[in-house]
């Protein structure tokens, strides 16, 4: 059988692979990119699903419209101005989870062969996502505030992309915030060079002590013109449930209205069940307090991660402690004669019953062998602990 | 803002901006592809999403896997097994609705330019949905028996196209069934030819009186080298709710490879919370209950729209009475010099209060201006034989 052209882009993930590794009994993994479920408000979520399914059957069990369920569009829109960014139900479109959010874009933005500007490193699903509608992806650097602006300036104005993605706070695998000061310069260099920004904010609302700078979407009342070449991805799965599959795309109106026919022949509509789930439970007043577990208990750990690291690791490995998030992105700094290879230190980490991702998928090219991802989200702290020290036994 | 070259071939439908008309109070509308929602079992919905809720909160609202629910696979395997298709759990994948079946179909096998044959008509969505991708659609012929297979087997020979897409039960629009000796020479066409053939089967269920033949899928074990070249669609949408989007992909071993490859990218996974609860409700022994009142219901309906058809228009309008599923396919055939346009016919019936699609966009090219689709499913007896009354009067 002879496949489409596109699949000669991508290969199933290498992180796929070490996931089969997991199953084994005993082994403390902070490979995974999942939310702790034992923090789930199921309770509130059973309430929802109940009401909706009492109130409201017909529709919820119904074919729905492409774009959304109404009451879920108006909840959303509430969400976001919460957050500060002003955008009218009709402005934004539910997806099957951001991952269908970032399809959407690429099916409606990306030819093959169009050039599209991601961090180096960025979400692996983003990079595989864009290359099958062949997107030649280049990478831009980061530093512990994001994205290198003037870097990505020059990247804009040699490569003309197509759209330059984005993951401005709490970045996968980063874990860096973009600064404020970038985060304008970014809606401004957008403006000025007609340059497609998406900006995908998954991680936004779990930070640990103070809220993050605005959003690109937030800010861009301030810098005219970026609002028209801005779209924005959300996301309940890391806030309320990855299970459900309710995310959102907004964008400016023309590439909405693309990406929604898209869409309807992508899988005709988000399930409508879900929908009104998460539309009914925004209105039951929980997410705040459930929020606030989340942050705390992420922050804990991050914390417990940071020192155990420095224990344990020492100056063999570098990071930055994240401000929020899921994530700490390191490197083997070779110091002490200690190897830099992470897919090395890898092998002999799950030998050790202990697990992460080493850092090249995350790269679109010229991958940095030395560094390395490890999630804190899913694991108490004194896993946190015993799992850190047989890094430092394994390195 | 400058979209992908694809976007070049599609529109969005032409039935969409008709549908917009239907909100008007008092018309009848028998131009929607919908199941009657009154049919929907919301109890025993209710009752599976409650109890999956309460038993498995943690995998339910979790990530899940692409290929879909464990527990739903297994479910599926067995709705397939009742129907004389042996499918093992792992031979088939959860997609979210049929329609990202066929979208996955699409991304994995299309590239552009390549050749795919239809029936003519077919379903607006698939045109559009294989269009996206790049495919130069080919209809072929049908009578009242489905897709005309000498004239298949022709067009295969001549252009060699990368897959044939069949609804062979209670096809929409044409609500035709094809025969028995009809399916297996596709089956013998498609291992001569080593042309994948695609059947879509989201309405076999619905049968009024006698069940249809057994499904391409059934029969291939039949004719030998047949099922290396066969993929199946399925769906919950029409015997269950549409609202959960729950279908599936049953395909050789390495198409459903790659095509789980494209949905990790797609959407990462469907709904656990629709899945396992469709899941559960398999075990209920509710649904054989619940499909023979959609079965009596839409029987009648299409009993008493044959008749009413018959008795207001005459041989103004000619028709095969469908055996199952929730269309007719009529054409206006200018007996005693009425008109045979159906979309002049269509902006009469708006004006008396009454709509059906005209059937122009179920072809993929050389559209026939004389035909229409009219859906049952979900207008009463009563309310039927008032709307014919009006289409009589229109015409």
């Amino acid at each position: 059988m002879q496949f489409a052209d596109r699949l000669n882009n991508v290969e199933t993930s290498a992180i796929r692979e070490l996931f089969k590794l997991l199953g084994r009994p005993g082994i403390i993994s902070f490979a995974g990119g999942f939310p702790d479920p034992a923090l789930f408000d199921v309770e509130g979520i059973k309430e929802a699903s109940n009401a909706v399914l009492t109130d409201a059957p017909g529709a919820v069990l119904q074919y729905g419209a492409t774009e959304g369920y109404g009451p879920l569009r108006e909840g959303i829109s509430g969400f976001m101005a919460n957050k500060g960014a002003k955008v009218t139900p009709d402005g934004l479109i539910v997806t099957t989870g951001s991952q269908q959010a970032l399809d959407l874009i690429g099916k409606t933005m990306i030819s093959p062969g169009d050039k599209v500007i991601v961090e180096a490193p960025t979400f692996l699903a983003t990079i595989q996502c864009f290359r099958l509608y062949g997107a030649h992806i280049i990478g831009a650097p980061i530093d512990a505030d994001g994205v290198d602006v003037d870097k990505l300036e020059k990247l804009i104005e040699e490569h003309k992309p197509k759209l330059v993605y984005l993951i401005p706070t709490f970045g996968n695998p980063s874990g860096a915030t973009l600064s404020l000061q970038r985060r304008k310069r970014i809606l401004e260099i957008a403006a000025r060079t007609k340059t497609l920004v998406v900006e995908d904010d998954p991680y936004g609302e779990l930070f640990f002590d103070t809220p993050p700078p605005p959003s690109l979407l937030a800010l861009s009342g301030e810098v005219p013109g970026s609002r028209e070449w801005l779209a924005h991805c959300g996301s309940f799965s890391k806030i309320l449930s990855p299970g459900l599959r309710v995310g959102w795309l907004i964008a400016p109106p023309e590439l909405l209205a693309k990406a929604t026919m898209c869409k309807q022949f992508s899988d005709a509509h988000t399930s409508n069940l879900t929908q009104a789930t998460a539309a009914h439970y925004l209105t039951l007043n929980r997410l705040d307090g459930a929020l606030a577990v989340v942050r705390q208990t992420y922050a804990e750990r991050a914390r417990v991660m940071a020192a155990s690291l420095q224990r344990e690791l020492g100056d063999s490995i570098a990071f930055n402690a994240p401000q929020g998030g899921m994530f700490f992105w390191a490197h083997l700094t070779g110091a002490n004669g200690k190897s830099t290879s992470a897919p090395e230190f890898a092998k002999r980490a799950i030998e050790k019953m202990v697990a992460f991702v080493p850092g090249a998928p995350f790269f679109a090219h010229d991958p940095d062998l030395s560094t390395l991802r490890l999630s804190f989200a899913t694991v108490g702290v004194d896993r946190i602990e015993e799992g850190i020290a047989r890094l430092g036994q394994a390195l």
